[in-house]
């Protein structure tokens, strides 16, 4: 069981909010350049209510082709999906699209990182979940198994990553270890 | 003289509708993973005249913090941003946002690759152009000195990509061969 420090509380932010904490603290010591992409939208109509400024008066959100983050760090490429569940024993898998599996696979076979970040909300939990967990479920899913991975199968594939004080969700050393991992293994 | 071969013509593409060409024709084929990021906006105001859909009423464009393009080859984390010029004999730096400039140097620190890809349109002509020209011309403009790039310098620096059939622009090669060059000046 892991103790709740809530002197790290996160105090409602979401996910995206503490990544965003994240990518500038290790842009701005140079340990990383990661950033998350704009939302895509579908523009319809434009005012220019002056010559210098521009209102967008009807747009659509449009399904996202790829991931929500990539970057670079120590010559590596690197590329995740972050998502939150309330869930308190697995993580459903309705929250990724195919299209961001398929991405993730692309992403691998160039010889660049592809993983998750999960917070289970409920729990106050973050882990760093490579993309071979995820294809294996997703492949499970589609022979009729489970549409969720376990709570169990990520605390045993993944790295948790503890909330601290700044920034609270330190990421990067998980991926780390993941990457580590991975490289001893494949030797 | 290149000599401009019509049956190649772009038909009044942007070069932001090329480079989707080039970017889907390698993703397609496995050459690489690399995508156009979306525009980012701030969105003040959205209805949801149903339960199932949303419509952005308000919203404005903000400076982008990146490049356009970024995304994953062979291992490399490769990152650009394209840019047309009418200009016929230089790349006017005002094309250029500050804090473009500073997201290629942090690259390029995290041992990522990257470039501009240059249009002169009137020309149709299209370059493959190393940060580092762009950095000395920057540094130059700051110093007081020209605030554009000299095509003559373009030409020396960067690869040219001659328009082909499919995809028109197809500037991976020349990237290679400006990075392999980079490799071999290191050696
Ligand atoms: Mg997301
Ligand atoms: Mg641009």
């Amino acid at each position: 069981q892991v103790k709740k420090d809530f002197s790290f509380s996160n105090r409602g932010k979401t996910l995206e909010d503490e990544l965003n904490e994240s990518n500038a603290y290790y842009l701005e010591r140079g340990f990383a350049v990661i950033h998350k992409k704009p939302i895509p939208l579908q523009i319809v109509k434009v005012d220019y209510p002056s010559r210098s400024s521009a209102v967008i008066r009807e747009a659509y959100f449009r399904t996202p082709s790829t991931t929500d983050y990539n970057g670079v760090w120590n010559g590596i490429y690197i590329d995740f999906e972050a998502k939150e569940t309330r869930n308190k024993t697995s993580f459903p898998l309705k929250n990724i699209h195919e299209h961001q599996v398929r991405h993730m696979a692309q992403v691998i076979r160039q010889q660049g990182k592809a993983f998750l970040i999960i917070r289970f909300s409920s729990l106050d939990r973050y882990f760093v979940v490579p993309f071979s967990l995820l294809e294996d479920s997703w492949n499970r899913m589609i022979g009729g198994g489970r549409k969720s991975i376990e709570l169990a199968e990520i605390e045993q594939a993944g790295i948790e990553v503890i909330p601290g004080m700044y920034p609270r969700i330190d990421y990067l050393p998980a991926f780390e270890q993941l990457y580590r991992n991975e490289e001893s293994e494949e030797r």
